[in-house]
This record gives structure tokens, sequence and C-alpha cells, in this order.
């Protein structure tokens, strides 16, 4: 068991290296060279360009005025400052509420801190049952539950605690769901006319042997809705077209590249081989290789488009149907439409940007097989992935090496390397494989057949989040692979199962602290660094650049990444939860996570990050009901671990909190969660009515924007990757305007003050 | 264990007391005197009226004519005759699809069976464990799955056909929710145009100080449903009103027996006592009395009418909306109104005779805290139940009674009294609460606050197949009252308690055949005779009825009884999908009482039933689930038992049926439920557009109509209780009508031959 020293040591450590991030953040941020990873925010919204100044050809790459490293944590109050309304503006309302997760963490903990300070630790310091023990114990134990005697009645502090702490987590639950779903009424009522609220995905439609499938949906919604149907646009499969355009513009980057070379080299011209990656093969003039290539590649591309269009194949039983009226649509969206309720389904249409077009190509049958098949996969992936590694493991030992790569052996033997290879490799194969899970479960929500990018990143978020529970919070309580609790839970009576976990929890309390302080003290400050972002970009820079295009994409801004940050949150959350009332010792390192999480990701969703998708906060429910599962998990294990401290008679008290607690999750789903699945038909009259009187011109254009905006991006524009449309109908994208304007960044507006610093600095005569 | 004597005595006795009800029924039904018990359905539809008939006085009351005796069992080809649709024109789309429960048995059983007994019985008869062992055994346990020896690969067999029977039941389910789903939509497409199909019951109106409610509802639905609203009407508190006018109708109906009495015999005016029930009191002049107390309660009725109407607090926040088209009404009902999703909460309004008034008095509000704490009072009532009656049991002692009345003393120290008080009293009371059940369940589901009957039925019949599968099921297979059941699986691992189980079915399936006997056999065919009607009316008859409408409510034909029949089919199904694989023998008895009740019943529902409501088999989902959750305690049930057989390899083969068949049930709600709770637009559409062609003045009268559908009947009638208007809108209701013309039995078109044969003796000159 740990003492306060150390504790004490190991935050220490963890402080230092925090502050070593934040350091070389606040270094590195202020060198021009490093400008594009991390304020590339700016850049994706026009505001910043790449400065061809004329300076000093140093100045270019290193910023060399000593006062802008004094002031270097001056990054955090421009942070803070920008208010939540335009921050919406700024970035949207998904990355403002994703923000308030971290809030709702303070709001929760720092009351639940206070009061269990002031109360449990007293209460548990003030007894001396584990001196009286023969068992070795540290004073952090005796600040916790471990301290009390067995049936005392002091447990009734903590089971009022418990009381508290569930009342007051309810409580700021409701307030911040109710503050949300009115911020997304807001959000929707004030946005200008965007496609998705005209439009309805059509799922399922039957096909018809005498009509072409664009008939069959017109004459289908001009007799059922036939005062509010506009018109519609059909799907189809552009997979493959779109994996040629693809090509096609790789090629094209290549030939740019080498015209460019060419143009400053006239005299050589430059040669590359056919082979993979340029390595071997025939040695042939690039450019004409590269003409000939994309001029073969267009061919195919236009007779692949015409396949597209015209073979009844490619098309696809779904259409975007877009109505005169958001009531229209509001109406078709919530409704059922034939009698066979598994034909002409009805949802909302996600964003234009934020449809995953590959994955309407998916025949509709096909998707409850595949969800099953995935529900079966992430079962055993969470309870029995423990049996490939510690297969590979086993294959990855100093023997197994030797064996498969003989001529290896000299090197293996060497005894720091064989040590290393011993010491080492176990671990990481399992961290290359916890690496890679998010994109395991990414891959698995795309496969399931999910239409949009925001519903397939939230799918993936609870699947993590409960591989988390299970491997992470229960693996670490319980010594043990899943699969070996899964069969001792099996073989144990129910009520036997909380009691096994809720007697290790105390125990365990030093093992979170430190979690706590790597993952989220040093992991969080980590993040602001962007170190693999800012190596892979000079490294990019240096050698892949060809194009000013593809310096735009080298910087890679990136997203939140809902599916990887959010389940990381709400870990957090559990483990608060879990300890708030066993080892109140535990919050505050938790509340220096908020903090610093909260700060830095302000910093981060201000600066850096580029929202692939405008979601209108439709994850909340979600994050809303994983606290609920902690609080519920939290309550067992208190239950579990009351119950061997022969504190009886606290069960049946403590057994009406679950019921509470669920009782109150059902009333906020039903009081809530529609303002996130469903249109009211009054707000959509109203947001109508509105329209009418702010643009009445808008009815007529309405059709001819609406009959393209669900066109698959690779009909529009062969350079679609970047120009995905946000869907706004009339606001002018000001990504397209500004990207070829001067820097405006002192200029433009009410976001001047809260550039950072270096710019103001830079703009000095 | 019982032998194959033993049965064969039980069923002997349980045949022939079947008989004796069967030839009780064809006699009795014989007798013109009873003509109004057994025929009560063709008097209520005007078919058939009370005989002022000439001829002797004898023949008024009995059957003299022989010839009728002979066939006395050919009311069964005349119920079996009558096709389906005749039936559903006759008694309802509910009565039909009721009788569908029975014939689904029959689909699913006639198979099962004859593949058993071919299979499994000779498998489990060619062995001779239990010959070797020791225990006691009768041959039909050689019949069962305990012949087999621990570990035999025989149980192969069983484990097939389990997958069969599995299949099988899923098949059949699939086809009848298929038909059951496709007669709804055509009944639905060819009734004549209802109220309810263009009315929405709006619940949870929010008030405003500066409008009346129903200036709020015209407001909001003129604005949001501008093109489609028609009219509404505000739902008011009538509850106290509808008390007074039933309480002067009463006062009514003694005066006009007063008047009746004083008429034949003018010479003594009748008096009657004030006290209760005319027991004691001052004497006074009936009539005079009566004429006094009815002008009384005609002013407070005047005055409470005025309340109402004016009283805003009367008025309760709820109103029927009426939309011009059913594509309005379909909108409307199937999509949130408001932002606000526990506001203007809207869904199809329940037929007018079938909308349960007293409920809609019921705010809102305190509708979930209702259930909350019924859920809480079911399950102390399924589990705890036995603790009150054991304690009532042992207060009613020979003791206690000696005790508590002394002066019975003398009586009860008779041998004979004593020991039937000690013998039957506790079974008694039992069988009183057993009886009252039913009545407590619908009261728990009357207080929930449901708005109509045919939900408060549904309701009712979950929860009594619950406390049946508890109580009876689960309580006779382990010995011991449910609470001690919840104790000992709470203590027990997971996967022990279907062993538990398991172990004791083959043992039970003897208790189980004779309780199929009795309440199966006997019960059913005790139904025909309709005993208790039958001395309630001929006791009402002699002291009660004083006017013909008296005695027309005598008749009291009562209903089908959803809410305790449907249970009961389901606990057969229950018994025989165990039994299925482990006991094939006790099929065949299962089998005689789906054929016995559905001959049985399908007479009565021609005959006898009047239906309170016409839901249109909305019920039919409930009885879905109830077989599927049928089929999947069998599985379980089988696997527990099989894994205590040492068939260990069988356990994982069996683990997939369950979820096979829960994915199943999936399938089947999204498939075939929403028909059942929602109205597709496309249907809503197609019927609008063939009204328009077929009825075009309809639209004229639509809005007079629909502005009285939904008045409380005490404000359409004062004599509202048998007036419950069907909702039908063209259709003049046969009863009305026909009320008073003489028998036109003969005559009636279609139904002519399917009258009972008495009437056509009678029409004989």
């Amino acid at each position: 068991m740990a003492t306060f020293g150390d504790i004490g040591v190991a935050a220490a450590i963890n402080i230092i290296s925090a502050f070593v991030f934040l350091i070389a953040f606040a270094i590195l941020r202020l060198q021009p060279v490093n400008d594009r990873v991390y304020f590339p925010k700016w850049y994706i919204k026009g505001l910043r360009t790449s400065r061809t100044a004329s300076g000093a050809f140093v100045k270019k790459f290193v910023n060399l005025d000593y006062r802008s490293y004094i002031k270097f944590l001056n990054w955090v109050p421009d942070a803070l400052t920008m208010p939540e309304s335009e921050l919406i503006d700024h970035a949207g309302l998904d990355s403002a509420v994703y923000l308030r997760i971290y809030l709702l963490g303070l709001k929760i903990f720092i009351p639940i801190f206070l009061l269990t300070w002031a109360i449990l630790i007293p209460v548990n310091w003030t007894n001396n049952t584990l001196e009286r023990s023969n068992e070795t114990f540290s004073q952090i134990d005796k600040l916790s539950i471990s301290n009390i005697p067995h049936g005392s009645p002091r447990f009734w502090a903590h089971v009022a605690m418990a009381y508290v702490v569930t009342i007051w987590t309810c409580f700021m639950l409701k307030k911040e769901y109710e503050t949300i779903a009115n911020m997304r009424f807001y959000f929707l009522q004030s946005e200008k006319p965007r496609a998705d609220q005209f439009t309805v995905l059509v799922k399922n439609v039957p096909r018809d042997v005498d009509e072409t499938l664009s008939e069959t949906v017109q004459h289908f919604f001009l007799v059922n809705h036939h005062d509010n149907y506009l018109t519609h646009q059909v799907v189809c499969n552009a997979n493959k077209l779109a994996k040629l355009v693809k090509k096609k513009h790789k090629k094209q980057n290549w030939l740019d590249y080498y015209q460019i070379k060419f143009s400053k080299n006239p005299l050589k011209r430059p040669t590359m081989k056919t082979g993979f990656h340029g390595l071997w093969g025939a040695k042939v003039d690039a450019i004409e290789y590269h003409e000939a290539e994309i001029e073969k590649l267009s061919n195919e591309i236009a007779e692949e488009r015409k396949n597209v269009m015209n073979d009844p194949k490619a098309i696809m039983p779904a259409a975007f149907v877009s109505f005169k009226t958001r009531w229209g649509a509001a109406v078709c969206a919530q409704t059922q439409q034939a009698r066979n309720p598994t034909l002409w389904l009805t949802d909302w249409a996600p964003e234009p940007r934020d449809v995953y077009w590959k994955n309407l190509a998916i025949p509709y049958v096909s998707l409850t097989i595949r969800k099953v098949l995935m529900g079966v996969a992430f079962f055993f992936l969470t309870f029995f992935f423990m049996i490939p590694i510690t297969f590979v493991q086993s294959l990855a030992n100093i023997e197994g090496i030797e064996k498969a790569v003989p001529f290896l052996k000299p090197i293996i033997d060497v005894k720091p390397i064989k040590s290393f290879i011993q010491g080492f490799l176990p671990g990481i194969m399992l961290k290359i494989f916890l690496m890679l899970l998010p994109r395991l479960l990414m891959l698995m929500s795309k496969f399931e057949g999910y239409f949009s990018i925001s519903r397939l990143e939230r799918r993936s978020a609870s699947r993590y989040y409960l591989f988390k529970i299970v491997n992470v919070f229960l693996g670490s309580i319980i010594a043990g692979a899943a699969f070996e609790q899964l069969n001792t839970f099996l073989h144990q009576s129910a009520n036997r199962i909380p009691e096994t976990i809720g007697i290790a929890i105390p125990m365990k309390a030093t093992f979170f602290i430190t979690y706590i302080m790597v993952d989220g003290w040093s992991g969080t400050a980590g993040e602001i660094l962007r170190l693999k972002a800012l190596i892979i970009y000079h490294l990019k820079n240096l050698f892949l650049v060809k194009t000013e295009r593809d310096r735009e994409k080298a910087m890679n801004p990136g997203s939140i990444g809902f599916n990887t940050g959010e389940p990381q949150i709400q870990f957090y959350f559990l483990i608060g939860l879990v300890y708030a009332v066993v080892t109140p010792l535990l919050i505050p390192f938790i509340l220096v996570f908020f903090c610093l999480a909260f700060v830095i990701y302000r910093h981060q969703i201000i600066n850096v990050y580029n929202p692939k998708y405008e979601s209108r906060a439709a994850f909340w429910p979600d994050v809303h009901g994983r606290v609920i599962t902690a609080l519920i998990i939290s309550q067992i294990l208190l239950m579990g671990l009351l119950s061997t401290k022969h504190a009886v008679a606290s069960t049946p008290v403590l057994l009406a909190l679950p019921i509470l607690t669920i009782g109150f999750h059902i009333y906020c789903k039903g009081r809530f969660e529609p303002a996130f699945t469903r249109y009211p038909l009054q707000e959509a009259m109203n947001k109508d009515t509105l329209d009418q009187v702010r643009e009445p011109n808008l009815k007529g254009n309405l059709k001819g924007y609406l009959e393209k905006a669900y066109l698959h991006p690779v009909f529009k524009d062969e350079d679609y990757e970047d120009h995905y449309d946000d869907g706004s109908l009339v606001m002018p994208t000001k990504r397209q305007a500004r990207r070829n304007t001067p820097g405006t960044s002192r200029t433009s507006g009410g976001l001047g003050p809260l550039l950072p610093e270096i710019i103001l600095e830079e703009h000095k005569p």
C-alpha cells in the first residue's frame, strides 16, 4: 500500500512532466514555423494565411522576440475569455457543449469534494481500527472507509453522504440536460436555412417493375404528402466512382509535383519507377507517365459515371426527400408512411457533410444481421481480447523469435537487448492493441452501417466506454482477465458480485490516484503539445509537401475525437462517483483533471480542431446516460462494500438509491431526450413563419438549392475531398471566400481580441 | 407419483363432469325462460324480443317439444359454421381475433404432438434407467425425459426437438401476427367513418392566464395544424355529475316500480322505509318520497351541470381534437407538438364507448407517481401475498373464532362442523383471494389512470399472467411461497436457478395434467352453462326486475373478459411449451382444452357476449409477446434440466435458442407491432380519398357530428348508461332501430341459418 510519501512523489513527477509539456508548448507555439500546427483553425477559417513576409529568413522559422517568452502561460486567459455564444459561432454547438462535460464534472465534484472532506474524512480518521488490526496499512487507508470498525453506526454518515452525492449529481444532470436542450432549440431557431432542415432520408423504398426508383419516390410523396413535397434526390452507389476520383486526384498531385520540380530545374526531366511506391520497376518519364495515367483514369471515371447514372442496380432503394417547409419535413420524419413498417422508413437527413456516403450503399436488409454480428463480436472483444494477445505474447518470446529468424540470434543474445525484449515486448503488444482499439471500434460501427459520421462516433464511444468499464475499471479492481471474471460471476450468486468488487474498491484507491495523474494530468497536458501532429507536419513538410494544397492537408487539425475523448471523461466520472464516499481523498485529483482538461480543450477547440460535422449536441443523451450508469455502479458497489462491513441495516436504505436513480433517468429520458431526436411541430411551424417574414424570396430559391444539396460529393465536384458543403443555404462559407485574402486577423470584427498574441506581435511594423 | 390408472380415473371424472355441464346446458338453453341468459347477444342486436306469445302458460317457461332434446349437441356445428368474416360483422374484430388465440394453440401444438409422440416417446421408453434405479417411479415417468440415463447421447433427440418446437412456434407466431395485422388493416379500411378515426386525444394542455382552455387548444391547432384542424371538445371533470345522474336514475327506477305496483293494486298506496335499503327508518309514501327525491336530485344536477360548464377548475387540461381528414389526425397523433415533450401530448383517441371517463379527470402529473406506486404494489402483491393470507388463516382457526365469538362455541365444537372449518377455511380464504384478484388488478390498472377500457383490460391481463407464472407455475413446481423463492434465488448463483427449477419439472407433469383437466376441461365446459348468470338472472327476475328496462339489464351478457381469459390461455401455452420436450404425454390434454374452449367460446361469442368496446385487435402484440415469453422460459428450463443430466455439451447448443427467439421477437416487434399502434399515412390518405368518392357529402356533415362525438355521455343523454355510442358516423345502430320491432329472426338476411334452432321451432304455426 502506498503512503502519502509515495503519492507525493508520483504527484511531483506528474506535475513536473505536465509543466514540461506546457512550457514546451509555450515555446513551440511561438515559433512561426509551427504556426500551422498550433493554430490551424484560424487558417481554415481564412483568418490567417501563410506568411510570405519579407523579414529575415530565420525570423520565418524562429521567434526571436524575448518578450513573448516571458508570458508563456497567457494562452490560458485567452482560452477562457471567449464567451460561450461566440464559441458556438466560432466552433459550433457540438464543441461548446463538449466543453460543458468538463464543466459538469467540476459542478458535480466541487461540492462533493467540500462536503466529503468536511464530514467523511474526520469520521474516517478518528478511528483506530487499522492500528488495532495486524494488517499493514498506510495513512491513506486511515482516511478511507476501511478505517471504520465493522458494524459501526458511523456507516450512517457514509449512507447519508451517498444520498447527498446521488441527489446532487441528479440535480446537476437535470439542470445541464435542460440547459443543453434549450441551447439546441435556440441554435436550431437561429440557424440560417439549411438543407437538412427540409430534408428527410427515406430508406427501403420498394422497387417497382414499371417505374424507376426516382418515379416511385416522387409518386409516393406526391400522393401522401401532396401539400408539402418539393423534390428528391435518389441515392446511388458511387463508391467505386469515388475511389477512382480519389486515385486520379493523387496522380494529379504527383503530376503537379513533378511539374514544379521540372520548372525549377528545366534541364533534367524528372523520372520515376513504376513499381510499388516508386521503389522498383522500369524507369519512365514521370510527367508523361502521370499524364497518361490521368488520361486513362479520366476515361474510366467518365465510364463509371455513366454506369452509375444509368444502371438501375447502382441506384440504391433510398432517397433524400425535400419538403417545402420544415413542418412538412418534421411530419414526414416522425410518421410511419406505409402499411409495412419496414418500407419507406423515414428519418431526419444528416447534414450533407455528416453523411457517411459509403454506408448508404448497404442494402437495408443486411443491416440487422450486421448489427447482430457486431454485437457478438464486441462481446467477445470485450471479454476475450486477452486470449489472442496472450497468444501473440507467448509467440513473441526470445525462443520464438530466435527460432523464427535464426540469423538474428547473435543480436538478440546481447544482454541489454534480450532483457529489453523480454521486459517490454508483451507490454508493447498490449499497448499497440489498446491504441488500435478505437479504430477497431470505429470500423465495427462502420460495418454496422450507420449513415452519418456523428452516429458512427457516438456508437464507437458507447462501446469504448463499456470496454473501459469491463477491462480497465473492473479489470484493475479484480485482478484477472475479463473472461475469468465472467466465469466467476456466472458461478456466483447474484448478490455476491457487488460484494466481491466492493471489498476490493478501497484497496485500489492509490492505483486509481496514480492512474489519474498519469493519464489525466500528464496525458492531457501532452495533448496541447500535439507532438505527433507536430512531428508529422514537419516530416510531411520536408518530404511530401509538393503543393500548397498538400501543405494545407498536412496541417491536419483533427477534431475533438468524441469516440475516444468522451469515454475518457466518463471514466473519471465513474472513478469519482465510486470513490466519493469510499475514499474522498481521490476527489481533488479528479478536480485537477477536470480543470486542466477544460482549459486545454477550450484552447484546442478555439485554435486547433476543425469539427467534421455539426450534430447540434445530439450526443448529450449519451453523456447523460453514462453518468447515470456510473452513479448506479457506484451505488451498487457501495452496497456490496457495506454489506461486508456488517452494516446490514444500511442495505435496504441504499437499495432505494439505484431505484430512484433509474426513476430519475426515465423521467429525464421522457422529458428531455425527445429534444435531441425529434423536431416539434410547433418549433418547425414557428421557424417556417419567421423565415417567410425574414427571407420572403427563400421559397423561390429553395427548390433549386435542395435539388443538389444531397448529391453525392463525387458528382458535385471532382475535387470533393475538402469541399464538403456544410449545408448552409444562404451563408457564404467564410473559408472559401477568404482563403486567398491576406491575413485580416486584426480587423476581423469580434474575433480580434481573441487571436493569440503572436499575430498581434507579427503585425507590428 | 401417479400411475396411468390414477390419471385415467381423474380423466374419467373430468370428462363426465364436462359432459354433465354440456347436457345441462343443452337442456337449459331450450327452455324459453332461459332464453335471455343463453342468447342475449341476439336480444341486444334487436333480432329477438321477449315473447308475449299467446300459447299455453307453461310453454312460455318450459320447452315441451321432445324433438329438440334429441339433437342436444347440435349447437356445436352452429357455432362452427359461421364464417369468420360474418363473425367479424356480428361480434367485432376483437372477438374474432380472440378466438384465433385458441386456433393458434391448435396450430402450434398439433404438429408438436405428432412429432414428439412419434420420436420422443419411443426414445424415452426404450431405456430402463428408472427400473435400475432404486427410486419409485410410474409408467408416466417412463415416457418422460427422466428415463434417459445421465450423459446419454439420446439427449440430442431432445435438443433437436427443442429446436423444432421453437422454429415451428415462431413460424406460426409470425404467420399469425401477419394475418392479424392484415385483418386489422382490412377492418380499418372497410369501416364506416367513425369519430375516433378523425380524433386525437391531447393531454397536458398548458394553462394560459389570458385564455380559456378551449381557446388555447383552438389557437394552438389553428396555428400548428392549420390545414387540418376541424374542431375540438374539451374534457371536463363530470365525475360528480355522473354520480348524481346515476343516483337519480336509480330513484326513477324505483318510482316506476312503485307506480306499476300502485296501478296494479290501486287500493293500497305503496309505502317504504327511508333507512338503509328500506330496512328501517320512518315509513313514508313511496311514490311521494321518490318524486321529492328526484326533484331534489334534478336541481342538484342542474346546479352541478352549470358548475362543470363554467368552473375553470372543472375543465381538465385535455381535449379531443378532431381533424378534417384521417391524414391530419394520423400526423397529429404520431408527432411531437411542442418543445416541451410533456406538454401537448397527442395520441389516438379511443372509441367514444371505450373511453374510461373517470380517469380523464386525473391530473397528468400524478400519472407517473401512480404508475410507480402500482408497480411497487404489484411486486409485493406477487411475492408477498401469502403473508397476509397466512395471517388471516392463522386468525381464522378454531381457537380464534371461539375467542372472538364465544357464544358460537357450542356450535363450533360439533365435530363435523369443526373439521369442516379446520379443513376448508384456509383453502376458502385463498380461493376467495384468487377470485378477487382480477378485480384487484383491474382496480390497480384504473388507479394507474389509463384512459380506455381496452387499455385497462390489457394492463390487468399482463399482470395477471405474471402473477400466474410466479405463483401458480413456479409456485407449483417449487413448493414454498413466492417470497421464499425470491430469497433463495437472490442467494443462488445465476445459473443455478434454471437447474433448480428444471430438475423439478418432470416430477410435476402429473400435477399439471390434473390441473388441465380440472381447470381446462371441466372449467371451460362450466363456462357454457353460465350457472352464475343463470341464477342471478332468475333471482333478479323474481325479486328485483321492476320494469322492462330492468329485465334488459338483468340479462347481463358480459364480455369475453380479456383480463382473465387471455392469461388463462397463455398459461396453457406455457405448460405446453415447457412439457413439449420433457413429458410429451401432456400435450394431448392441452389439445383437448384448446378444441373444447374454441368451440365453447365461439358459441358464447355468437350467442352471449356483448363486447364493451372494439379495439380492433389491439391486444395481439401482448398475446404474441406472452407466447414468446413462454417459449423462452421453456428453453431456459430445458437447459437447466439437461445440465443436471450431465448432458453438458447440449448447453451451448441450447443457449442459441433463447437468443434466436429474442431476435425473432425483436424482428416481429419492428415488423408488425407498428400496425397496432400507428396509422400509416399511406393508409390514412387512401381511406380519405376513397371516402371522398364514396361519400362526397361526408365533409359537410363531419363537423357537426364530430363536435358532439366526444361529449361526456352525461351531457348527451341523462339515461347514459346504456347508450354508449359506438362512434359510427353513418351506420344506424341496429339496436336502437329494431328494439321494438317483432322478432324477425327468420328473415334477417344472412344471419337466419345461424340462429339457434329454438327460434325456428317457435315460429312454426
